[in-house]
């Protein structure tokens, strides 16, 4: 098309692309222009502007690697991440709420019996006993149901960002008991920040964000016939859990520590819902 | 704020944001923000699909270096690129219309005087005699504006491309005379394809898009106390005028090529606005 105003173009872009033959694609690209030229018209960038939102993508792909992702830290920061996690599993009554994965998930974590301690060789902190049941809609308990569980130390961090831990410390797989029960010990974890040393810690430090996520415990609780659960459960008396840098905080995955002669506990339960039973790939390998 | 339903996110969002101290900022990424997020629930993108996506931006940055940008030409071909020129500087009657510099313009091409051939040694191919005027909006000529002119070979391809032509070849800057007037020979130039051995040709391929440029002769008229132009004029007898891939032609860059014995002719006039001259960053050191 030979445009003769901007207006035209915007369906110009949509025609050059209508010959696209997988209409998934034609469908997820003729949305995306549309959005990206209504953003472009709202804000209507000077060239410097434009060249420098340009530059801010280029320095995300630069500063993501083996070890580092800038691209999914930032959509993580600008709550997208989250947004396309609450829309493919809606929040409802009856099934526990999901989260991010993260990237600290891994495969393969030590199995454990009921009761067993994941903070290894006397991790310093705070005692913690998680329990809970798992159940599905209907109520009626999972037995056998694995319930993978890793957190940061009480430092803010994973054992393997810290020389100081032993290998997968604070890591675990428990196996819920024929009435769908699970029990583990481990020590409070503390909140963290997310890295700071890329172009995303520069876009915070702009906006006058922290990067603080509150603390929290990731349990990933699987049983065949039933869709993986990819969750995360916050401390209720933590900081930051109003303003979580990912925007990951539900209502219904604060859970109330309650304290006693013993140190902490936390009563959790986990409700599936019928469906695939499918392992991620894991972020770390 | 600790989230309800995937419909507070935007919200959220918004307000971790809102402490941000450059106005400008604020209201740029609240923007996106809200596009970002309507464009994911418009798609609702399964966790495969989003995936994808992140790892489409990191090949893109990752594709980036000195020699190539497949995040400016990712932005070219969906028109994004186009759009901030257009809105930059709308179209009228009465100023000349802009496009876009593109990578291949460089600073301190050779002077060139009224009447000279920037096709040197020889290079094959139809010839062609550009004229015109450089004139303000009330008609009156520009003595002294500068016409940088620069344009692909009859191969399709700029010289720094192509080891075949001299250094500079097709480049030149030539001074308007006391009436304006401006009078140049060169050879007819090729369309072209952009680049395709990167993500951008993976997604040109997908949508069974043709990756060519129209036949064009880049401008950048310039004079003390008038708006700087940079833009393309255009071959009306070329290919792929009506699907430029970069969605750069506008009607009135559309130039008539009339053919003579002695060869082609371009008659085109420069009509610029008063403002600031300034000359941008050269793509190319």
């Amino acid at each position: 098309m030979i445009v003769e105003h901007q207006s035209d173009l915007t369906l110009a872009v949509e025609q050059a692309m209508q010959a696209t033959p997988d209409p998934r694609l034609r469908e997820v690209m003729s949305a995306f222009v549309r959005h990206a030229h209504a953003f472009v018209r709202e804000v209507r960038p000077t060239d410097a502007e434009f060249e420098r939102g340009l530059g801010f993508l280029i320095a995300l792909g630069h500063a993501t690697g083996e070890t580092t992702n800038e691209v999914v830290l930032a959509a993580d920061v600008l709550g997208v991440s989250t947004l396309v996690d609450l829309l493919n599993n809606p929040l409802g009554d009856d099934v526990t709420a999901t989260a991010l994965l993260g990237p600290f998930w891994r495969l393969n974590a030590p199995a454990c019996a009921s009761g067993d301690c994941i903070a290894r060789d006397n991790t310093p902190g705070e005692p913690l006993t998680v329990s809970g049941q798992v159940r599905d809609r209907a109520g009626r308990p999972i037995a056998g149901a694995k319930v993978d569980v890793w957190q940061a130390s009480p430092v803010g961090l994973y054992e393997n960002q810290d020389e100081g831990q032993p290998t997968m410390n604070l890591r675990g797989v428990f196996t819920a008991d024929g009435d769908g029960r699970f029990a583990l010990r481990t020590v409070r974890p503390a909140g963290y920040p997310v890295p700071t040393d890329g172009p995303v810690g520069d876009l915070l430090r702009a906006q006058r964000r922290h990067p603080y996520r509150p603390a929290h415990i990731h349990f990933m609780v699987t049983a065949p016939g039933y869709r993986t659960l990819v969750t995360q459960v916050f401390a209720d008396d933590g900081e930051h859990l109003e303003t979580d840098v990912t925007f990951s905080v539900v209502r219904s995955l604060v859970g109330r520590l309650a304290s006693g002669p013993e140190g902490f506990r936390l009563a959790y339960d986990f409700v599936l819902e019928e469906g695939e039973s499918r392992v991620p790939t894991p972020p770390i390998p």
